[in-house]
C-alpha cells in the first residue's frame, strides 16, 4: 500500500444527486467499490483497512465467504427473499438455531419479534411493548444513550443535533446519569433510585428504563457490571422493565454474544440489529420475555420484517457462537488492541487522552477533541477507515471486523501510531 | 394444482419462538420455501398464485431473474454489501440511473436522500425535513392514511388500532377528510381550504400535508387529478410543503411510475420504498426539491442506508422504465382484472360490494365487511394469496406482481370466481 | 352626555408601567372610576353606557346595590374573607341556595367543585376529571371555541393568535366543525360521526366534547337546539362525557339560567365563571355529576378557591332566579335589541351584515371585517362601549348587563345607530 | 379557649353538595364564621388560632381594618369592581405604587403583567413569555416545586400525585435536584452545568429555569444564596430566562418582601400572587424586564385582570413596606419561631425531626412521615390550625399571618408544644 500515489475517484454523482444529509461520504472521500473481511478498496483499485465495520454491522467481515456461499446458493435455488411476516424455511431455520445457541444456553425463553429491518425499528417496537405492559407512558434514558433516529427512539436519544432535527418536541423521555456521568464520587444509581422512590421529584414511574451497556455512539462509555446489576434490580423490585439496547455491542463486539452477558441480569427486552444479518444485510430482532409478550396480531408491522436473505446470513453467522472459540479469538485481539493504545498513550503523552471501551470497541478520548477528528483524516489518507464519536467527536473509535486477520489488526495498528505521530508533530508546531 | 390434497407444513416453531404479534403467517398457514415471479411453493411443494405481491414490494414478482443475475454476479465479485452513506460504485449506478429515467424526463431536480432501509424511514425524514424547512411542527394528513409503525410515521396514521400501539400520545398531526370521505356532495378540498384559512379553526398553518394518491391500506380510496392539483395549489400558495407518500403506490402499481403521474403534479417531498429495492431487498428513498434540501450532514442517519444489494437490484428494475412498454403492460393487465371483477360482480350482485381502485391494486369493497376475510380464506384454499384492507378489513384487495404472466393472472381470477361463488353459496345457505 | 367636549385623562401610567400585553384599555382610552348597573364615569367625569358588560361578568351590573349592601354587611361583621377550601358560612349558603334555585328544579343533582377563581380555572378541572373518568386524553372541541388562556383551555381554544402565545405544541384536542360551519347544507354532527365510528379516521374515542351553546368570542356562533341534542346523544351512546361551557352564555346571558336549557339536555360537566361572582368578583364552579366526581381529596387545588366576598355575591344574584321575572325582563330587552338591530341593518344595507346571536348577545356580522371595529371605535367617541368578537374580530358584540334600564337600553342602541350612520358615511366617502 | 367542650358545626351541607375533591375541610372539620387577623371563629364561636393564613395567602392578617376601610369606602363611592383590563384609578394608584415602594428601590424597571386572578394564570404567562423571547419550549423545574394546578403550571410541579390528575402527558418541562437534594457532597448546580453543557445529554437549550427561593409545598426547603446567584449566572451567560416564583414566599413570608432579596439576584420575570392581594382578594402579577415585554395586546388575556377590590387592597398593603419597620416585626417574631421550635426539638428529640424553613415560614419535617399529619389534628383539637407539607407530607408547617400580635403567637407556640407532648406520649405507648 502506498498511500502517497493513492489518486481518488470523484464524487460528483453524489455530490450532485444526493442530499445534503449525507455524511460519512464526506469523511472517506473515495468510491468504493470491492470489500473482504478487514479490506475495502475503491474504484482506483487503493485499500483501506477497515476499523468502522459498517458501524458495528460487519462483525464478521465483509463479504464472509462461508455465508457468501450460503446466501448465493438461496438465491439460485429460488429460495422465498421477501416475505413479510409469512413463514418460510429460512425463518424457521434463524428461530430453530437462534433458540439452540443463543437462548437456550442461558436459560432464557425470550419470545424473537421481526420489527422491521433496521435498529430503530426494533427499539420502537421495544418501547410500545413496554408501554402496554405497563400501560405507562415515561421511559427513562442515559445521557448520551444512543438509539436511533425514528421519533419514538430519538426521544431516548441524548444528542442534540439529532434530537433538533426532529422539528418537533420530543417527548415521554427522561433522562438520567449514566454511570460515571458525574465523576466516580457521585452514584448515579443511587440517584436515580432516589428520584423514583420521591413522590414530588416530577419523575413519574416510568413503563422502562433502555440503556446500552457501552455506549458506542456515546463516547464508548461502560457501564460497570455492578451498576447494570443494580438497574436491573431496580427495575424489577419498582415493576419496570429493563430494555437492553445491544444493537451496536451485542454479536460479541464487547467479546461474549451479548454485551451485557458478564453482569448475569436477563433484561425483559433487548434490541438486536447491525451484525445479527450477519453480512451487513437490514434485520433487526427484538427479544421479549414471553409473558411481556401480549402484542395483539399485526399491532406493529412492516414491509421488511421478512427480509430473508437476512435470515439465511444471520442463521450462518450464529454458527460462530456454538463454541467458545470465537469469543476466544475476540479476546485475543481485544487485548492486541488494548496495548496497542496503551503504548500510543505512553508515547505521545502530550496529545493522549484516556482509553475507553473494551473488547473490540476501544478509543482514545482526546481532551482537545479536535483531534480526535483530525486524527480520523490523518489515518484515512494513510489507508485506514476509523471513525470519531462522543458528544463533542471527541473520541477516536476503533471496531474492526471481529474476524479481523492478526496482521491486518497489526498493520491497522502501525497505522494509527504512524497517524498519532503526524498528529503530534502538526500539534507541537503549532 | 389439487387443492383438495394438500397437506400443509406445520407451524410449531413459529408458534414455540415467535412473537405472538406475527400475523400474515396466521392468515397464510403454510412455510414457503420457493418462489418465482407471481408463484410461490411451500415446503411440501403445494403452489399459490401470488396476489398480495409483498404488500407491494415485488412489484417486480418474485426472485426475477435478470435482477438475480445481477445480485449473484455483485455478490460474486465481492462487491461491497454494506456502506453506510460511503460511496460505493453500486449506489453511484443507482443514483445516475434514477436521475436517467425518473427525474429527467419530468423536468425535476429532486435530491435523493437515503434514509434508512424501510417505508417508515422515509416517512419520518420526509417530516424531519419539512418541520425544518418551514420551522412549523404540525402536519395534515388524511382519514385512512397508512405510513408506518415508528411514532412520527404513526401520528399521521388513521388506523386506530395501530395508533393505540403507541402507548403514548401521538401528536403535531392533523386529519382532514380524504376525496370523497364524507360523500360525493362535500368538497373535502374546500373544507381543508376553509379550516387553514380561518383563523380561529385551532387548525394551525402546517409544515406539510402528506398523502397518498391511492389509500392501498386505507381500502383503495383514490383521490381525484382535480382533488391532487388542488391540493396542490393550496399547498403551493400557503408554502406549505406537499409529501406524495408513494410507498405502495409508486414503482407503477397504478400504472405510470409515480401514481400521481397523471394529475401533473411536481411535489415537494417523495417518498419510496418497497418495490423502488427491485427485489424486495430493503430500501427506501426520499425525493426532495433541491431548494428544501437544507440537511445538515448526518442530522439523520441509520446503519442500513447503504444496502448495496438493494442498489444494485434497484438500479436493473429502472431498466423496466426505460421505454412505455412496460406501462402498456400494465394497463393490459389492470383492464382484464377490471373485466373480470366486474364480471364476478354482476354474477353475485347478493353479496357483492363496490369495485374499487386502478392499475395493478383493484379490488371489492363488500358491504358486509366480514365477507373480505372469508374470501381471502377461502381463496388461499384454493391456492391464492388475497389480502383485505380497509378500516374494517372489508376490502378483498387484488394486487399481483406487475410482471405476472398473462396466463397466471387468468389462473389466478379463475380461483377468485370460483372462490366467489364458494362465498355466495355459505351465505345463501345462512 | 355631550361627546364633542369630553377631555380624555391620561394613560401614562399604563403606558409606562403596565405589559405590553394590556389591550381593551387600548381600545376603550381612559381612566375609569365610578360605575353603575350599565354606566360607566371616567376620571373626568365623562359617561359611558356598557355594552360589554365586563366580557359577560356583569350581568346584574356594575355594583349592583343589593348585592353591595350583603358584600358591605359581610365585610363590616368580619366574615371569613379567603378560606381556601375550608368550609365557611357563606360558601354553605352558596351552596344551599344554588342547590335549591338552580339544580333541584331541573332534577338535578350535580357536585359543585370549586376549581379556582376564574373561567379557565374551571375548565382545566373539567377536563381533567373527564381524562381521569374515562382514562382516555383526546378532548374534541369545535372551531372558533374559546375556553381559556392557560395550557389545558387553550388547547382547546381555536383562535390562532392566542394558541400561538403558548409557545410550546397544544396536544391531545382535535377540533370539529361547530354547528353550520360548512354552510347550512353540510351535517357538521353527521360528520363527527361518521370520524368517531371510522376505526381509520385518526380520531381516538375522546374522554369528552367541550363546547359552548353560543360562541361569544367566535363571533356569535349559535349550535341549534337539535345540534346540540344530537351532540348530547352520541355523548351518551359512546360514553364520552359532554362538557358544557356555560362561562360567558350562562346566568342569563341568551334568557334562562343555562344556554342550553332549551335544548332539555343535561351535560355531565359545566363550568360557570364570569357572572356566577354576582358583582364582578372572581369566581368559578365546576358542575359534575355524582357518578363522575370521582376526585381524590385534593386532587386539584388552587388558594383562591374559596373567595368568601363571591359567596356572598354569588348567593345574592341567584335571587334573581327564584321567579321568571327576570327571564321575562331579559326577554323584553332582547326583542328590543334584535329589532334595533333589524332596523338598522334595513337602514344600511350597503355596510351591514348579517345579524347573530340570541338573548341579550347580539350583534352585526360585517362583510367587511374591519367595518366592526370602526363601528367600535366610532361608538366609543359617542359614549358606548362596543366590543367586537370572531376570527376575524368581524362582529360587533351588544351585550349590556341584563339589569340594564330600558331607556338606557334606548340610548344605547340610539347611539350605535348614530355610529352607523358616521360609519355608513365614511364608507360612502371611500 | 378550652378545648375540651368545643362542640362543632355540622359538614352536611359541604358533604352532600360539594365536589369530593374538597380537602382543607376534611382537616379543619368545622364551619368558619369570623376571622381577624391571626383567629378564626367558627359557627359556634369556638375560636382558632391560624398558623396556616390561607396558605400564604393572608400575610396581611384576616380582614385587616386598614385595608378593609379602603375597601368599604370604594364600594361605597361606587366605584369600578369589575374592569377586565381596562384603566381605572384603583389601578392606576397600585401601579403607581407597586413602582414608588418595590421596584425603584431595587433600581428595577420590570412592566407589570396582570395575567388572571390566581397564582397558576401568572406561572403561566410568564412561562408564555418565556418561551416567546426565546423561541425554545423547554423549561428546567425542580424536584419538589409546586408552581399550579394549570395544564402549563403543572408540567413544572413535582408532586406526582398532583400530575397524574392532568390525565395527559406533561410536556416540555425537565426536573433539575434542588438545592441539597442528593445531599450536601454533591453540588446539584454543577450538575445541572454539566447537562446543559453536554449536546449529548438530552438536556436542550431551555428557554427558562423557574425556581422558588424557598420551596412551601415541596417541605420548606432552601436555597442558599449562592445557589440562586450561581443560577442566575448560569442562566445569564447561556441566555436562559430566570423565572422566580414568589407565590408563596414573596410579600414578606420570609422577611423582605422578595425572598430572594437577600441573594441580590434580578430575576427575569417574577411571580406574585396570594398575598399581593392584600386581604386574600384573588390577584396576580408578572413581572417582566422591560426588554422581555415583547407581548402582543390581547395575547394573553382573561376575565378576571381587573379586580379592582384587590388593586384597592394591595395598594394598601404595600404602605406595609414603605419602611423597614415591618421586615423587622418579622425578624422578631422569626426569632421566636426558631427559638420554639428548637426548644421543642431539644423536649422531645425522640419524635422530632429537622427544622426547617426560614422567616415566618419554618416547621419540622419529621423522620416518621405521619406523624406531622397527626400532629397536625392533635393541634386542632386543641385550637391551632396548622398545616403538612413535603412529598410525603412529613413537615407540619408553621406560617402565620405576618402581622400576627405577640401574645397570639406565644399562645399559637404553645399549643404546639402541647401538641407535641401529646403525639410524644402516643408514639411512647405503642
Amino acid at each position: 500500500m502506498n498511500n502517497q500515489v493513492m489518486e481518488k475517484p470523484t464524487l460528483t454523482v453524489f455530490n450532485n444527486l444526493e442530499s445534503e444529509v449525507r455524511s460519512y461520504c464526506r469523511s472517506f472521500q473515495t468510491v468504493f467499490e470491492k470489500a473482504r473481511n478487514a479490506k475495502l478498496w475503491d474504484t482506483q483499485g487503493n485499500e483501506y483497512i477497515d476499523f468502522f465495520a459498517g458501524a458495528g454491522a460487519l462483525n464478521y467481515g465483509h463479504n464472509n465467504e462461508k455465508i457468501r456461499d450460503k446466501l448465493v446458493n438461496y438465491l439460485m435455488k429460488d429460495g422465498v427473499t421477501h416475505s413479510l411476516d409469512m413463514a418460510t424455511e429460512a425463518k424457521e431455520t434463524f428461530l430453530t438455531r437462534f433458540q439452540e445457541i443463543i437462548l437456550k444456553p442461558r436459560g432464557w425463553d425470550h419470545k424473537v419479534m421481526f420489527p422491521g429491518p433496521t435498529g430503530t425499528n426494533a427499539v420502537e417496537a421495544a418501547l410500545k411493548i413496554a408501554r402496554k405492559v405497563t400501560g405507562r407512558s415515561t421511559v427513562l434514558c442515559f445521557t448520551n444513550a444512543f438509539h436511533g433516529m425514528s421519533l419514538g427512539s430519538l426521544a431516548v436519544t441524548g444528542n442534540s443535533f439529532k434530537r433538533q432535527g426532529a422539528g418537533v418536541d420530543l417527548s415521554n423521555s427522561v433522562f438520567m446519569p449514566y454511570d460515571g456521568y458525574f465523576g466516580e464520587d457521585v452514584d448515579t444509581m443511587a440517584y436515580m433510585e432516589k428520584l423514583l422512590d420521591d413522590p414530588g421529584s416530577g419523575i413519574p414511574l416510568p413503563a422502562a428504563v433502555i440503556v446500552e451497556a457501552v455506549q458506542g455512539e456515546g463516547g464508548l462509555n461502560s457501564a460497570s457490571r455492578q451498576w447494570l446489576q443494580r438497574l436491573a434490580r431496580i427495575c424489577q423490585d419498582k415493576g419496570i422493565l429493563l430494555i437492553l439496547d445491544d444493537i451496536q455491542m451485542g454479536c460479541g463486539r464487547t467479546g461474549p454474544f451479548f454485551s451485557f452477558d458478564d453482569a448475569g441480569i436477563e433484561p425483559d427486552i433487548i434490541c438486536l440489529s447491525k451484525s445479527i444479518g450477519g453480512y451487513g444485510l437490514p434485520m433487526a430482532i427484538t427479544l421479549i420475555k414471553p409473558e411481556m409478550d401480549i402484542w395483539e396480531p399485526g399491532e406493529h408491522n412492516g414491509t421488511f420484517r421478512g427480509n430473508n436473505l437476512g435470515f439465511v446470513a444471520a442463521a450462518e453467522a450464529l454458527e460462530y457462537w456454538r463454541t467458545e472459540d470465537f469469543q476466544l479469538d475476540i479476546g485475543i485481539r481485544e487485548t492486541q488492541i488494548r496495548q496497542s493504545l496503551e503504548g500510543v498513550a505512553k508515547e505521545y503523552p502530550e496529545i493522549s487522552g484516556t482509553i475507553r471501551g473494551r473488547g473490540m470497541i476501544q478509543g482514545i478520548a482526546f481532551d482537545k477533541a479536535e483531534l480526535a477528528g483530525r486524527l480520523s483524516e490523518i489515518a484515512f489518507e494513510q489507508g485506514l477507515i476509523l471513525e470519531t464519536s462522543g458528544p463533542h467527536s471527541e473520541v477516536a473509535k476503533l471496531m474492526p471486523p471481529l474476524t479481523i486477520e492478526m496482521n491486518t489488526l497489526t498493520q491497522g495498528l502501525g497505522i494509527l501510531k504512524n497517524s498519532m505521530k503526524q498528529l503530534e508533530a502538526e500539534e507541537s508546531s503549532l
